[in-house]
């Protein structure tokens, strides 16, 4: 089914008209001007605009959507289209946004959390072959997930399942979480912690073995620098990058056990890293596994990139 | 639905016909004799002789089962109701298991994971109210569970999810786990590893604080022993018992991060433990999760204890 894709973040909305082999038809993009993401009426008419002109664009090119899927950032009911919590999107809080869309645009409108949306978009057109489960891991400044079970997203009893980066892997010496609690998963692999974690470890690094002394006094130091150095054989940045892709592997394997998914799939921009840092992480999540599970064929990169977001979104709109 | 369970372990055959209030007509016994399970045809005549029995039993008392359910410990092929591996139970590796003891019994039959089975029948037979979700984790001298979504037993791609035992809590300094691996959680809440780290704690305890010495040199001191100490106020004891209810927490709460289940359940001879057990395994869970997450009213205990085994084998044969 033809669906259009609204996804929803914090700086602004992007749409377009997935047709069923992936492609996005009509893209198209609005911003939200700062203090917007407060309030509730700015976002459902940048979230409408960029709906109908998506669909305006795709109809020029022959494409048809006859469903809306939306993904936001946060807590959603997806049975009543409400968004419940939104941490980036305050105004949403409450909203009933799948109806206030669907209506505006005369069409059946379903609502997803973003990461959960993004995982159903991987197994309907990520290029993965027949899909019957899939655990998405997003690793951005933190880390969030979504699963999906024979074709169904799981979207829990309260609508937060995916919560992967909270995962607890570390228990007698944990790291602190931008949650506020200890030893989760985002606090060894969110970009965020990977900042943190060069920080920590070029103040101890007095001989000054390690490239980064210098790029990490600037207040934009990233973690895709730390993996640039590992690259150029930087031993401090290859330790970083090594501790990270083994509580990735960790936290991977961890769903493995638990839901014997067919894919586990890692997505966001560490990815960029390419397939020497995936063949690290395959090399640490080899040795966990109990006897008779495999990694290999299993574990891997995301597809969609970029265009995750309103795939995704339009992925749960063509189950509609 | 009325359903003939069937519960197979290492040591013998369990079956009875549950009837939809939960209660069990005409409870019946096989045992196997030692080394049986190590071949096929005598597990295969105690299954039916077992299911046969018990149906005649319940008939008596006017209970006539519909279909069949059976409970194996190890892999199981649910659609085609195949046992692909059974530590225990090598007899049964490659057996059509379902079709057997259907076909002997005249009944449709259908085969689940044992702890799956326990997990569903706590669901439909658990007193839980209406349960949408239920991730249960079944406490032995291993640890392992069951996942339940939207009222279907989560298999996994390959058969094995709920293998919650092998989940990953400690990078930095793990306990070895009796799986040859690292770090997982029954290394820290298996029966068999609370033994082993009472022996460790006692070796390093030489000023005697702890009552345990005794009677941990004999070969059978057990879990419940610790556990009967903690209760009586021994040190020792009690810090086993407090890491023991941590790992726990981690554990319970991981999964509500990841799945967002109505209930986390523990089964198994650990909850005999009581309610001040499952108190402290709250008191540790209340400060895991992320905002807006609540474990008061999710985690708790299960309920069907000795009857989990028959209870949950008819609650997958009750679904046919």
């Amino acid at each position: 089914m033809i669906a259009l894709g609204i996804d929803i973040g914090g700086s602004g909305v992007k749409a377009g008209v997935v047709s069923p082999d992936g492609r996005i038809w009509g893209h198209t993009v609005v911003h939200l001007a700062e203090g917007q993401a407060k309030q509730t009426q700015p976002i459902l008419d940048a979230a409408v605009r960029a709906g109908r002109e998506a669909q305006e664009k795709a109809a020029g090119e022959g494409k048809q959507a006859c469903a809306i899927g939306i993904g936001v950032p946060g807590v959603v009911d997806a049975k009543n289209g409400v968004v419940v919590a939104s941490a980036n999107l305050e105004g949403l809080r409450g909203v009933a946004l799948a109806r206030h869309v669907g209506d505006a645009l005369k069409l059946e409108a379903r609502l997803a959390n973003d990461a959960n949306a993004a995982a159903l978009g991987e197994v309907l057109y990520g290029g993965h072959g027949e899909l019957d489960s899939l655990v998405l891991f997003t690793l951005g400044t933190g880390i969030g997930g979504g699963i999906v079970i024979n074709g169904k997203i799981v979207t829990g009893h309260n609508g937060y399942a995916g919560e992967l980066g909270h995962m607890r892997i570390e228990m007698s010496s944990p790291r602190p979480c931008g949650c506020g609690r200890w030893g989760c998963l985002e606090a060894y692999a969110g970009n965020l912690s990977i900042v943190k974690r060069a920080h920590e470890a070029l103040a101890d690094d007095w001989k000054k073995t390690s490239c980064l002394h210098k790029p990490a006094e600037d207040p934009k130091f990233s973690a895709e620098q730390v993996f640039g150095a590992a690259k150029l054989g930087d031993p401090l940045a290859t330790r970083l990058v090594e501790e990270t892709a083994l509580a990735l592997a960790v936290g991977a394997v961890n769903m493995v056990h638990a839901l014997n998914p067919q894919r586990v799939l890692f997505a966001g921009g560490m990815t960029a890293a390419g397939s020497e840092f995936l063949d690290l992480i395959l090399s640490f999540a080899r040795d966990l596994p109990i006897e008779g599970v495999s990694v290999d064929g299993r574990i891997g990169f995301a597809s969609l990139g970029d265009k995750a977001g309103v795939v995704g979104a339009a992925a749960v709109g063509s189950l509609l």
